[in-house]
């Protein structure tokens, strides 16, 4: 009577897995800058808000499976305001974009089959890959180059007969990085000519930089079948806890197959959805105050952690990580280190090791994802007590 | 570049399937009672839409994977109230029953691997053996006798080395059925033998009538570790848009599996966790007019249809549901009649046709699953307008 397999596998979540030392910190009355994870601290709009407090419905019931018709069409119009004519029954609701990642890749991959995804990437794709039982093949990129997608030959290299789609993030998280329309032509090249689908997770589209654009593969017009877009409230709108997401695509058979996933599961959250569509039709200009946020946040990192020495770094585009190199041997050593063993003025720091994001083994043992999640004030004194400790952490370890 | 051939495969929900033709009556002008779906009419409690009404944090932000330790205690003094001592550590909050009943079949099976489950069982246990990969065997019952649990040499014959659990669901969803402490003591013994999990979906436990009782297989210590119980406030607290329910269990290694899964969609939606706190803190007092209420229901229901030429029925004593055998051919046919080509004074009623709830091949095909989910007044109607159908469709398909 033992637990299956799989559930013996399946990974632990990397960035939880220290959570209980940085309680202990907290415990020993240390207070600790949470640049881990990446929960937002702007305010969940008002309207979002609003929509929980105005909900008026005698019984709380199931809605329809694929989400209620008002949400997809407010789904729609917001991709239309980027020029993407979407309909409502190109849209599925989902819980979460964790539940279009499953879905997605339910859809279009069985047992055994392979999704090639650049690496480092998002940890929550293995434990999706773990549920649908397919295989992820890491693309892996580098830091030194800002993590740039490779040559259309080192992508082609990944592919195989039993290899089903492609996934990109852009902006990326991990590493803040914003395709460009050539990089992303490379890989539509490549999916056309491998006969793939192009899932796309593009949920930080918003949050791109120095007033550069967010081209989405829903642009490439050549490839209109093959495209299936993850899409997610969480970060866009401040509205993590919501769980709400969708699946985005135009290929019919995956729309059905997609539809009888969700039918399975009934419904997304009812009263989420009167919430979810608050914020679809907050309109644009929601985004202009709080990208200008995260862009002085991303500076102020950049400008505080460049001089470090040895420390590998590009400035990220896009989302709000980066992922840098350290002139450490283990990352992970590192950031427990941070937790159990120092503190500057009873103060210390947390930040991701960069392994859970690589699936590669050894890959990333000397990499940090920190996020820029903290108002400026709080960064910056964060950004000093982190330069504090790797300072004294090289001292013991050199 | 198809979809896969599970997203082909999975079997698209039997209920909704026929959703469209319900939709064209309503368009002509014909009110359609639904009683084939278990949607309550009963309100969601006052105290559960305030929850959603005072929710006041600034940033909606992400909860814990296993649900917050509020409502985790909440549970656990819940089931306490039935003598059954559980603490925080036993629970796992997840996005309704349904994703409780994914992360079970993914904790306890790998793919290929078996669960045995009484037929006609709740369909959507069928969605997520797909999505989990796993084979449902059917142990199938019979009308005639109420759906009775066979002897426990019959439930043996359907044990094989690649079993991994037994699934009981009591009160039963579709067929009303509430199993006699006789009954679970064969299914513990069997689990015992051959070293099975038992997976218990005990959502209806409240809706047990005549004064009736219902057993829990949390009570029965002796196979204390091997008990999964999948629980949901859906339909007990009339919340079925909520999307909250719970993974019990007492198995260590089990919840750690289960955490993993968890972990990998985040966390379940925050403000519904506060609205389920609110609910799980009603009292056993709430429950007794609901109870009431479904009782009447059930009697109005059993004897309306009782006296039915050809009918085979027996009185269920929980849950809101019945199957009953008619006396034609093909239920999906009748059913489908009873929207496109039957009205009495421009009404009509949809009920289920039962095949959908068996997975062996043919069986059921000529009965249908009532939900008794209407007021009185309208229930009444339903079973006059269901009649009249019955008769006419018996005249010209004799």
């Amino acid at each position: 009577m033992e637990v299956s397999q799989r559930g013996q596998k399946i990974q632990p979540s990397p960035i939880r897995k220290l959570k209980p030392y940085a309680d202990d910190a907290i415990k020993k009355g240390i207070h600790v800058y949470f640049i881990n994870i990446g929960q937002p601290d702007i305010p969940t709009p008002q309207p979002v808000m609003e929509a929980f407090h105005n909900y008026r419905e005698e019984v709380l019931s199931y809605g329809p499976a694929q989400g209620s018709l008002e949400l997809r069409q407010a789904v729609a119009e917001y991709f239309q305001s980027y020029g993407i004519p979407l309909t409502p029954e190109n849209i599925i609701i989902t819980i979460g974009g964790s539940e279009a990642i499953h879905f997605s890749f339910s859809a279009i991959a069985d047992p055994g089959q392979e999704i090639v995804i650049p690496e480092p990437f998002y940890t929550n794709y293995n434990g999706y890959a773990t549920f649908a039982d397919v295989k992820i093949v890491p693309l892996t990129l580098r830091v030194d180059d800002g993590f740039r997608l490779p040559s259309q030959d080192e992508i082609e290299a990944r592919i195989a007969p039993q290899t089903r789609a492609l996934l990109l993030c852009s902006p990326n998280n991990p590493t803040g990085t914003v395709y460009t329309p050539e990089e992303i032509e490379r890989v539509v090249t490549v999916v056309k000519k491998h006969d793939l689908f192009l899932i796309g997770d593009e949920v930080y589209k918003e949050f791109v930089y120095d007033g550069g654009t967010h081209k989405s593969i829903l642009e490439f017009d050549e490839i209109k079948d093959r495209v299936i877009v993850v899409d997610s409230i969480s970060k866009r709108f401040s509205c993590c806890g919501a769980r709400i997401g969708a699946v985005v695509t135009r290929n019919e058979e995956v729309y059905q197959a997609v539809l009888k996933f969700a039918q399975a599961r009934l419904c997304p959250p009812s009263v989420e959805q009167e919430a979810a569509l608050a914020a679809y039709r907050m309109g644009m200009e929601y985004f202009e105050p709080v990208r200008e946020e995260y862009q002085k946040r991303r500076d102020i990192l950049y400008e505080g952690l460049k001089d470090i020495p040895g420390i590998v770094i590009q400035k990220p585009q896009g989302a709000f990580y980066i992922i840098v190199k350290l002139p450490i041997k283990d990352a992970e050593h590192f950031v427990l280190w941070m937790l159990t063993d120092f503190q500057l003025d009873k103060e210390t720091v947390m930040v991701a090791p960069a392994q859970g994001f690589y699936c590669s083994l050894g890959k990333g043992k000397d990499e940090v994802r920190i996020a820029y999640v903290l108002k400026e004030k709080d960064l910056r004194r964060a950004i000093v007590v982190f330069k504090a400790g790797l300072e004294k952490y090289l001292s013991l370890f050199p």
